[in-house]
């Protein structure tokens, strides 16, 4: 992915291909890509969708860092990808801009739809709002 | 394994060599196997084991999936195995039915020993049944 | 690391660097040493942290076996280092009688204070010293 490697998106997300199926090759793909690995992300994702069905023992992401931007795979499911971002958001800021050693805050993925980010609320919607755009194109 | 490829086997169950003995490398084995792996199925059989005791999380299984056939590292004593199934019973044959893509149903590892699988509460036996087989033989 | 090929040393405990700052790149390093993976153990130093902070999701610690050594990535501050040492003791003296092979009970790494180990309470004292002494220095 070239988003990564270009030092303007800070957080890129994927829905869909993290389950067992023949063509669910997401995790792999990511896992080529990053840098380093971080894994209790995807626990606590997974944490959350176990409260919902047992299936989501069988998500397989990987969510991990590429130079400055943090890969996260969301299941393929819109109400999963819902219970994941819920499951992250008080972490994902945070995150990035430990990434990026809180020298710059450079543009999130989010930003690119050109709204700013004030608080955790309009965050969640603004996150909300992607998802579904993600899971609509 | 041989078993993977074959195309007829969908389950494969090891027992023991999960621990931190000096020739306990069943992890490593089957993780030079798989494809892909499911680090959820051994994130609840972990949760499970923890319920019962804290050595639990000194298990090192790693559950993945080569071709169509999921491969799944149990504990050696029976107790913990009974323990890791009952755990993973109620993702197991979804899990299957998705690495097959759900187009057939071909045999369970478990349906050579010639009995079908009907009810979860057969499929529970069963799979006890097959447990106590493996830690005896 | 060459303490974990020597032979005399049992535990090898390493703070900081398991973060996502730019040079945080301890589990990377841990993980090109050690032979063979204990993600349970990282589990339950996750599940303590979360119940404090859910920044805890963001500690990337690898730990693992190399020869007779068990390595594990501590996270940085005090506080935390506390907190996980707290969630291993339990099982960290099993970990390295089954690492042994529980044929020789050599040198732990926290013997090189000059301490015996005798009791649990003991072995907390000793080991919450020692997490101050590499914070400290």
């Amino acid at each position: 992915r070239q988003w990564s490697d270009g030092g303007t998106v800070n957080c890129l997300l994927t829905t869909g291909g993290t389950g067992l199926g023949p063509r669910d090759n997401t995790p792999e793909a990511t896992r080529s890509v990053i840098q380093r690995e971080v894994p209790g992300l995807v626990d606590v994702m997974r944490q959350a969708g176990l409260l919902q069905t047992p299936m989501a023992a069988l998500s397989r992401g990987v969510p991990g860092v590429r130079g400055c931007t943090l890969n996260i795979n969301l299941p393929g499911s819109e109400k999963a990808v819902r219970e994941s971002l819920a499951a992250i958001l008080p972490v994902l800021e945070h995150a990035v801009d430990l990434i990026e050693g809180d020298t710059e805050n450079a543009g999130y993925w989010f930003r690119r739809s050109g709204r700013p980010v004030r608080s955790t609320d309009e965050t969640d919607d603004l996150w909300q709002e992607i998802a579904t755009q993600l899971l609509d194109g």
